[in-house]
């Protein structure tokens, strides 16, 4: 599965807003709608994001007529700033931005040309870069699983969140791999559905065991004892180990604190962010309530009902049992440097 | 709102999957449509089904054309049986037909007419008595509600669950008649959505102040201090105190537990099954994956992907602050007589 490709001049994304139902690949050949694709969810999850953000850089630089360095430099801010400004709480975004400024600064002395090849190059490191980290972490994670393991997994942290592979959804590969999977509990996932339509579909794609279940059913597969261990992707850690993800995670978390559970989290270490001492100060995005009002042309809730739609939540790191990155896996008291 | 209404010589149903989109009312004229719609959720919640299944022996009594008592008391036997294999988990539907199995047995010795006369006069008998009790629990629940209140319900225990004012919603509609109440937390409950379609469509009616939110938003909520009191419904409430109620209620109190939030559950004395010694023995719904993989006629999940679509969960004694009903608050440990 490659949800995000290079093909020559333009970029392919796999349209994850059409699935289940069709798979739809669409291209791109400027950073605008690059960022509208980021913003409209066709491309979605931490580390894809990060990606794809990488490669809209490398888009706005083959866009730019700049000749020279100083008006190449300020088309791509333009880009940088408005790929930055489409989802607020993915730290990844931000860090694979930065990481394309840098390669744009350090080739001040090259041509324009051989930076636009150098960014192009750079967004393509990114990329392997993010697949080998996710087979990594899949083995560094596959040692925490049980042989028979029923595992709960939330939203999608599958090879669509990533560049291919996945990070949750990668130490299931991994442990599948393995022989060591007995199950796989796929949460629906609301309001978006990234489990159902997304992890649910990675399921069957590669033949892993499972079965879907609303959001709502996790508690009641802890309670009759049928949950081995919980893992979940990140969107961003802070220093001290608090971790957003999707909305749930922490109700799931608790649920498993509750139920001697143990909850695991899954990420690139690109996922971490130094500069936040706590969840505290993570910005969670806020989405459109329409998502919470219908699903496809189905209405589900009255125009005149207010909704609060939080894309994500908070869990504080004292719930989490481990975070697995491609560098191994880490325990409280968090100190994230290897 | 009177979600379940007799009208001379039939039976008069709000049709609640047409919520809030259409407010469809549909007529029955036969006991064997009726246990259709129960099974179909035309009308659901614990103390509606009861009172519209006692209504279906009063229409199975009109369709008989027995001249003896033995004949009719076959006919009405049968009429019970296949009412009472609509749903399995509500003990209010059990409750109310063995009330007009009792009220057909008590009348052995009049005309087959004036049995007629008396099951349809028991029916409406149970109707008004729930909305009674209705009334009573939600001025007993108000005195659990502080003023300001932010609270949190789950699926529809309103008017529509019932003959009319409702259990949960009950509870809150007479704390907002108090003026105690800032904002309801409306859980959309998957799979069947019916916080977002049913009490938010109440609240807009009502002028209840509210929001909605995807079910997994409330632990978020209870983590932000955004909750001080959940209280929901129940189908069937063991001797000990365990409670039975829509799918997702055992994740909200164990949350309210791990956020030390006050849970309560408002049911009618007609739900405690004294047979019962604990919640472990409550049958419970499975209901059919459809439900899961489609909202409307939009795909949310691969057709080969396997789904588990139990229909309610049980919630330990331990975990509930107070059981509400019409004859008083009870607490743990629980002795339900008075």
């Amino acid at each position: 599965m490659a949800p995000v490709r290079w093909a020559g001049d333009r970029l392919l994304l796999l349209d994850q807003t059409r699935l289940p139902r069709e798979e739809l690949t669409r291209e791109f050949a400027c950073w605008e709608d690059v960022a509208e694709a980021i913003r409209t969810l066709v491309v979605r999850g931490a580390p894809a994001i990060g990606v794809t953000a990488a490669f809209g850089v490398a888009l706005a630089a083959r866009q730019s007529r700049a000749t020279t360095f100083d008006s190449l430099l300020a088309d791509i801010e333009t880009a940088i700033k408005g790929l930055a400004a489409t989802r607020p709480t993915a730290v990844n975004l931000f860090w694979a931005l930065d990481r394309m400024r840098s390669t744009l600064l350090a080739g001040r002395a090259m041509s324009v040309d051989a930076i636009r090849s150098r960014l192009l190059a750079e967004a393509q490191a990114i990329l392997d870069e993010d697949v080998a980290a996710n087979r990594a972490m899949g083995d560094h994670g596959a040692t925490l699983v049980p042989s028979g393991a029923r595992i709960l997994t939330h939203c999608n942290a599958g090879a669509l969140a990533t560049a291919g592979y996945g990070t949750a959804l990668g130490v299931v590969r991994s442990a599948h791999a393995q022989g060591k999977v007995a199950l796989v509990w796929v949460d629906e996932t609301r309001p978006v559905m990234q489990g159902s339509r997304l992890t649910a579909w990675e399921c069957v794609r590669d033949g892993i065991p499972h079965r879907l279940v609303a959001d709502v059913v996790a508690a009641s597969l802890m309670g009759r004892g049928q949950v081995d261990l919980v893992v979940t992707g990140a969107d961003r850690i802070a220093a001290n180990g608090d971790t957003a993800n999707k909305i749930g995670t922490y109700a799931l978390a608790v649920l498993a604190h509750h139920h001697h559970v143990p909850f695991y989290v899954a990420a690139p270490f690109s996922t971490i962010d130094p500069t936040l001492a706590s969840g505290a100060e993570i910005p969670i995005e806020e989405r459109d309530p329409a998502e919470v009002r219908r699903v496809g042309a189905t209405v589900t809730a009255p125009e005149a009902s207010p909704v609060f739609n939080p894309a994500f939540d908070v869990t504080p790191s004292e719930l989490i049992a481990a975070i697995i990155t491609e560098r191994g896996v880490f325990r409280a008291p968090y100190s994230f440097r290897r």
